[in-house]
């Protein structure tokens, strides 16, 4: 067998295996550089159909980076997986609250999880700034419930929370009620590889933002 | 919407929906802990067809955790992934090698990734260990050679690569060889967020570790 071993060879490769799983499909250039990092991340062409777009988050997301916004995770995990190299190129900067003293503690006093207690927490600090949320639906639902009253008011949600127990859910009450941009899975499925692979994909992203 | 919010119920309930996807397979107990975190993880059912285990690899990754085996992992999602608290109290560690200088210069030096790197530094420091590969299927084939070549032997390997360019080769390969016990997903699909399941599965489980 020739295994290939040199990264940059693989990852090319890689998209190239990937394009034509696009085809059909009427994503603009940003779009579809991320519907490309979410198809490697995964291993999984399937996820395309289940992959939905604010018509304007990808423009957005990637003009906020350019502008050094601070981007906000639910979980560690999916901090540990944006490119920190990047990040710091745009001067743009990552916080997870999960573990944060006052989080675990406010978390235990409001019977919520971390991940929640931690968007009330940051409040206002979310205003402009890159929402990443992976893992809880719970996380998404703080987050929609603070922008509807008007205390949070972020650029951009990247919205891909997991599982049976409220994540399609929440990701169907943030795109009724539209309140910012957002990308997201639709259904049960999610992660916070898929989304670390967006918020790369952003980050990565060369190209001019309007829609082609 | 009655939003569940406490993380105890979100997580019974969600195990109590992915049970009856699990009819109809034989895995035996333990098993059927890493198949169910897995699902979890994923959110996704349709990835229990694809989950393929050694017969040993669930009874002889909890007995490694529970004698305070080393786990090394080929990125830092991963590790990131992997509950601490767990971890800790049995006394079990968890290393990625991949941000280390050492490694970085290896891999630029044999223009191989830097995951594959890291295995080949590592070596015998290997051996009994659980090996826990999410990402890379270059660390993947390193691993598999440093086993053939009797550099290494761990007692398990978790080895779920994702991607296009050599991943479900060198899954394949591993399950062909044989040499050590292994659990995986077969195919293209795979991710750090699944091996950490895999990993997360063994540490919280509780029972006997023989078959039922």
């Amino acid at each position: 067998m020739d295994i290939i071993w040199d990264p940059q060879i693989i990852e090319t490769q890689s998209m190239a295996i990937i394009e034509p799983y696009l085809q059909g499909y009427s994503f603009n250039a940003p779009e579809k550089a991320v519907v490309k990092r979410v198809v490697h991340t995964t291993g999984d062409p399937s996820i395309i159909e289940h992959i939905f777009f604010h018509p304007a988050a990808c423009k957005i997301g990637i003009e906020a980076l350019r502008k050094a916004t601070a981007v906000f995770t639910d979980v560690n995990m999916l901090l540990t997986g944006i490119n920190p190299t990047k990040l710091a190129a745009y001067g743009a900067t990552v916080s997870c609250g999960i573990a944060e003293p006052e989080v675990v503690k406010a978390a235990s006093k409001w019977q919520i999880t971390r991940a929640a207690a931690a968007m009330r927490l940051w409040g206002s600090r979310l205003n402009d700034a890159i929402v990443a949320i992976g893992n809880a639906p719970t996380a998404l639902f703080e987050l929609l419930a603070l922008i509807d009253k008007g205390v949070a008011r972020p650029a951009l949600i990247i919205g891909t929370p997991v599982g049976f127990v409220g994540a399609a859910e929440s990701k169907e009450m943030m795109i009724k009620e539209n309140l910012v941009p957002y990308m997201t899975i639709r259904g049960t499925r999610g992660g916070s590889t898929i989304a670390a692979a967006m918020v790369n994909a952003l980050l990565y992203y060369e190209g001019d933002t309007e829609d082609e």
